[in-house]
């Protein structure tokens, strides 16, 4: 158990009115005790309430240790964990972890009609937001070698490249870089691709004015890297010059605007602005970022609807695209770390536009 | 829309008294709708009652295309979709697919709080179960090249051979012959390695004496394939020989033992009875088996729990293993196709006691 991320946490809940919670994802169980789990459809789950209580629920297939400070109730398949969990917990409310599978709490439901579900992953994604120096020398760590994979995959783009055969490239360098696990889902998009932000790389072949977008992105010792680089193969129109300017002019102008005590949202706002002065408003059809640490996805969210406030140790990625349907995509991608007085910029690759 | 599979879930929906369900996951939307979309923290949900309503909501980032015979109702990352979704419920019981995350379940709870959410994947599962013509022959298909992976692995056996090295070779086969993605989690255990049925591979180098357990699995043309085999480097002592000869007699006794019109779990005891009669009883830890088809694990569970009646067009695997902690572990697993008369074994590959 990591005592002071679970202090921090209990006071979220204090804060928050929540006496009892209950964390079930993989990354959060592994913040607060150390242990990394993958149930899929078994159940894990760290029951924590404000008098003092920790459980920890999970299958024997999962070889759990006894923790010190914690109380381990294990299961078999064959037995029905969520009657152990209804066992432990308090009537009234109950903060559930926001991607608990539903079989689960619907089974708690049934059995404990005096307890209230809430979504109840506020306190520990609140703890999870603000990186402890450990974490941020890990996102750091993981960055660096991300900006070497992605100028590996720029270098890599040849005459008659296929947008699976870029992508397999990063992933055999995330391999040999000592990646958690092997990668998928690599984006690496070729033209009118490109004006999809989530097109999967398929066996479209390069062609001379291109655009190529690389978002890529992988965990090193547990943290996630995350960055995207949109170059142009051997020459750019005035139209893709024209919108490669004003992405990157919004990556650059959100990530000025990024300083503590401001909402998120006005980091999206600030990227917006330029996209939208230079009338491309309509075509930039995403958020400006997400949190990332030992998820890829994680709180904050950084859109136009976010009013959580910058503070010192949130990392999130500062995105902007602009997606012209039949014709190609720009997406500029960092992680950032809010810092006392800004945030520096986890990602060193240029941004210059680059003819290759 | 594949009208005869949603034809069957209306059917089971009326016969399980469920008026209305909400279908979420990736697989089960994939097998009524075609569409394969992966939506991560985003909402993904089928409504489908037996009033012939049929909506389908997404983000558009998804960007679904309009199909006959449903309705799409898409959002964008700034709206709240489970507003759409409960404008769209009818009042009283509700069927919730098992995997929803919690954080809309609960959200649709607070909105509608006439709704009782039940779990409710009932009724695309048992659809799912029993494997069309089509489904049939995809899962051979993948099942004929899992015998090839699985030789080749054996072959690549060497000395001085780590398990993370095998594993990537396993991982690098799959993907020369067309795996829907990348592979991740392969299991190749060494030794005592082998006594965690979920080792996952390090860089523990292969001695003379050792195990070598192969759990390999990947999906081809969306259908997964999933096998285990165990062999012995150089020498084989006489325990291992006896676990291994009980372990694969498990395995036969098990496939001798499928008929349709049987409960799962007469299987599961065939299995465990050989390992249980040589004495290996606590040591056979996890259940028989589990369903595969869009999913590794899906419905049904094989286990002494399941009172589920074996019918033609099931597909599932039967692994049972022994686990001798600090010492070794044997598991043999095939995938079987349950037909007419009994069963049609999916993997070829050779359960022979070998050393390499």
């Amino acid at each position: 158990m990591n005592e002071s991320r679970i202090e921090r946490v209990l006071q979220n809940m204090q804060k928050a009115g929540l006496e009892q919670i209950v964390v079930t994802s993989t990354s959060s169980v592994y913040y607060l005790t150390g242990l990394w789990v993958e149930p899929l459809e078994r159940m894990l789950a760290l029951y924590l309430n404000t008098h003092g209580d920790r459980v920890l629920f999970g299958n024997y297939l999962f070889g759990l240790p006894e923790q010190q400070g914690i109380r381990l109730m294990q299961h078999s398949d064959s037995d029905n964990p969520v009657r152990d969990l209804a066992e432990v917990i308090r009537p009234g409310k109950l903060g559930i972890d926001k991607m608990w599978l539903s079989k689960f709490l619907i089974g708690l439901i049934q059995l404990r009609p005096d307890v209230t579900p809430v979504i109840g992953s506020a306190p520990v994604d609140d703890a999870r937001m603000l990186k402890d120096a450990q974490e941020i020398e890990a996102m750091r760590y993981s960055s660096r070698i991300n900006d070497q994979a992605v100028e590996a995959a720029i270098a890599s783009i040849h005459e008659g490249a296929r947008e699976n055969e870029l992508a397999a490239q990063v992933e055999e360098f995330y391999r040999a870089h000592g990646a958690d696990h092997s990668s998928e889902g690599q984006l690496v998009c070729f033209g009118a691709n490109g004006a999809d932000p989530h097109h999967a790389p398929d066996d479209t072949v390069l062609r001379e004015g291109d655009s190529v977008t690389f978002d890529i992105f992988i965990p090193f010792r547990r943290y996630w890297c995350d960055m995207t680089r949109t170059v142009f193969f051997k020459t750019v129109s005035d139209e893709q010059r024209r919108v490669y300017e004003t992405v990157k002019n919004a990556n650059l102008s959100a990530i000025a605007s990024v300083r503590p005590g401001l909402p998120l949202r006005d980091f999206d706002r600030a990227a917006r602005k330029v996209i939208e002065d230079a009338g491309y408003g309509p075509y930039f059809t995403h958020r400006l970022g997400h949190g990332a640490g030992l998820d890829c996805h994680e709180m904050p969210d950084v859109s136009s609807a976010s009013d959580v406030i910058a503070k010192p140790g949130m990392v999130f990625s500062i995105e902007p695209g602009v997606y012209l349907p039949g014709k190609f995509g720009v997406r500029v991608e960092d992680l950032v770390l809010v810092t006392e007085d800004g945030c520096e910029v986890l990602n060193k690759a240029s941004k210059d536009l680059r003819i290759v």
